[in-house]
């Protein structure tokens, strides 16, 4: 492996400088006034691949956002890794709130990263961790040291959850046919504490309309008479968790998965410490489902957000009106054994039972996705675990975590192959939010540890066949 | 007064145009991004005050927007009635529910309006109204037939709360003097069932904020275990109504003027119809104070509204955050005797109260006023009814609305006069709303109406000092 780490050691600015061109185009898979963006993004990513000396390179056209695909097979007998990751990113807004522009990237040092870190939309989540896998595959294939046969398939929908890939990949399956799924989109427990995740929550997302009067009215003339959709919409969020922090839908928790005090155990060897998080954040207190500590509520428990809240006059100063119509987005983060779907359906079921009946309660349900369990025993998992050990050289932990990446489980039950998680985020790195930024340390970490993962895994595939 | 007539009959033509023109300036005070528009509108009516006849016509300077001033005195020993009015408008957003541009006047027949309404923002409220007053006096001077001495007071932040006319009123104390205030800024119960205003409710408006971190969060990652403020501001809003319909903010009912059983029969001759009134504004139910009906909750009782509300994502598609920020636009209807200061503290004081812990709240309060009552016995009450019943033909009825104009009772309080609420509007004419409209009928027949009222003020203060 000495050469590939020189070629990375050589190349280690031209790396740097390809993902921070990657990081200008604003491939923001929400909103559709982004899509020439999303075609501009998927072209570099292809660039990218071709750069990297992957073959059959290609941009697959979808019903959404296309998806790219390239290979490398050296050998029929050889295991097969294929690398999952996505170009698209979340919309910057609050645009106020960053301190440079979002796709204008910018490296500043904090204290967490005193070797620097990216500022800009998608640094972390997910062209940087996207960008490890190009440049590790580099390396390898520049070199000639691939040990393993490698495929790579990198989409635009993962912020809108994937509502394409699912069935591409259906009708795709040799192509994607593989031994073991790849994925950077997660993070570290911290750099002292390295981790693997090995659970990932699923999601149910949803809008809520509730609509009363045909128009917004003077609320001098009609209230106190009429229903306020703000008031009742506010009425019914309000219902939907209860002074325990349980959620009060029917049914909610009926499938869901108890951890077995084992893992329950194993899990809250994560040295984790609710001070440092809850200042990480700015936040006076937390709050949850009772039983649970904070580990536990962000990773292994079912919960419901409010991600968003619409109505009436939001402009500056006084505006004396009864709104027509009041919107939220609520979302759900599911644990092993809750289906989206059954979870979307007693969710509308339970809101349109719950709404008073002198107004109109229409909900939208966005794509959602299952939770997603990887066993320790898994090949995938154990030689990651020693890839990182290596990379770190320190002891490396399973860790669930509570984001969701629905693709994962939909890629699971089609492609009947395991995702191993090997993300090089940290929970600080603002992904969602304003001041989005990636570690260099990490990104290079990551571009290291990658290549040793391919080499252990091959290694554990023919010890376990010859064994 | 058949000179009036005559020259209003020639003219009319000319006064629709003239207000067409006015219509179409976007004098939004709530909004700073019009500014311009206020100076050019506070012209547009000086100008028109010049053209009816009136002397000493200025703009006068205030803290916020200018007031426009004319004045026509013919003898000393006669009355001056003090016509007050606004120029501004509400914001008209949601602008992709209007029919035409709100600030390009059309003219459309409606089942209401068979000889058609002018559909723009402020066409009711209140430029059409302030312009029967400027057509009326026109009339009248230019025929020399006014009865009384008239100042004309035209304000430019009626829709804020009239921020700076209290202390300008104060401060001019002098110029100010008058007998009694004659305003159009309110409704006709119908076209068959002509009323004079005798009550309007005070007004209290505030903005909540609640921060829970300090940054937004993805919702995977901390969902679950930190307070979100989108459901913490919901539950704080939908505990401050209870079941019965009652505001629960301790104290808020201990000022509340309660109606004596005889102003609420004859409050309740009014020919309300609560099937007609859902119908008008296609709600399938109604809803309120338990112990009243809709006419008495919307003009006697006290109520509380949320008129606006805000936080987290709210774009197109899915974005899965928990907010740092969620605000809400929070009014209070106030009845006789209740303080809108006082209301604003205990309001204040029980949100951060039933505020938990782990997050701040911020309430900034908007300018309110008080509640206004004008009784039957007043002179300027009889000549209105007199004016009216002249006018239109029909009995008119003393009618409590639920709407606020706070500088009423300022004015009352400063100039120790009482006004009279002499409105032509109609209730669907959806002032506040998209497609605000006003009817061509009542605009000639508030124009018909006022000289009367004028004839007969004149009249009747005479009879009683000779009396």
């Amino acid at each position: 492996m000495d050469k590939v780490y020189e070629f990375q050691k050589k190349n280690k600015d031209r790396f740097l400088n390809e993902l921070l061109e990657i990081l200008k185009i604003p491939s923001i898979s929400a909103d559709s006034n982004y899509s020439k963006e999303i075609i501009k993004c998927a072209n570099a990513i292809s660039d990218n691949c071709v750069l990297s000396g992957l073959d059959n390179v290609e941009i697959c056209s979808t019903n959404g956002n296309p998806i790219v695909y390239g290979e490398k097979i050296i050998a029929k007998d050889l295991p097969t890794v294929l690398v999952y990751g996505h170009y698209d990113v979340q919309p910057p807004d609050p645009l106020n709130l960053w301190e440079n522009d979002p796709f204008q990237p910018i490296i500043r040092k904090t204290n967490i990263h005193p070797e620097g870190a990216i500022f800009a939309r998608g640094s972390a989540d997910d062209k940087g961790q996207v960008f490890m896998h190009l440049k590790a595959l580099e390396s390898l294939i520049k070199t000639s040291s691939l040990p393993c046969n490698v495929k790579l398939l990198i989409e635009g929908e993962e912020e809108i959850g994937s509502p394409n890939l699912g069935d591409f990949i259906k009708n795709n399956k040799e192509k994607f046919s593989c031994d073991v799924i790849l994925v950077s989109d997660t993070h570290l427990f911290s750099l002292k504490v390295p981790t693997i995740t090995t659970g990932l929550r699923g999601l149910c997302y949803l809008e809520v309309e509730i609509q009363g009067a045909d128009r917004d009215l003077h609320s001098g003339l009609y209230g106190g008479a009429v229903p306020n959709p703000i008031y009742i919409l506010s009425k019914m969020i309000a219902s939907l968790i209860d002074s325990e922090g349980k959620i009060t839908i029917p049914g909610f928790y009926d499938q869901v998965d108890e951890l077995s005090n084992k893992d329950r155990e194993e899990l809250n060897k994560i040295p984790f410490d609710e001070e440092i998080f809850k200042n990480s954040i700015g936040i006076k207190g937390l709050d949850g489902e009772k039983g649970y500590n904070t580990l536990e509520r962000t990773s292994i428990r079912p919960t419901l957000d409010i991600n968003g809240i619409w109505g009436g006059y939001t402009g500056e100063g006084a505006k004396t009106i009864i709104p027509s119509k009041a919107y939220a987005k609520i979302s759900m983060r599911l644990v092993p054994n809750q289906d989206p779907d059954k979870i979307s359906q007693l969710f509308i079921q339970h809101l349109k039972k719950i709404a008073p009946p002198n107004v109109t309660v229409n909900v939208t349900s966005f794509q959602g996705g299952k939770a997603y369990v990887l066993p320790s025993e898994h090949i995938g998992y154990k030689a990651a675990k020693k890839a990182m050990e290596k990379g770190f050289n320190l002891e490396t932990l399973p860790y669930r975590t509570g984001g969701s990446i629905p693709i994962i489980s939909l890629m699971e039950e089609v492609l009947k192959v395991k995702s191993v998680l090997l993300g090089f985020g940290l929970d600080t790195d603002a992904i969602h939010s304003p001041n989005e930024h990636y570690g260099i340390f990490n990104f290079y970490k990551g571009i290291e540890v990658i290549p040793y993962f391919y080499k252990y895994y091959q290694q554990m595939k023919k010890d376990k066949s010859h064994g």
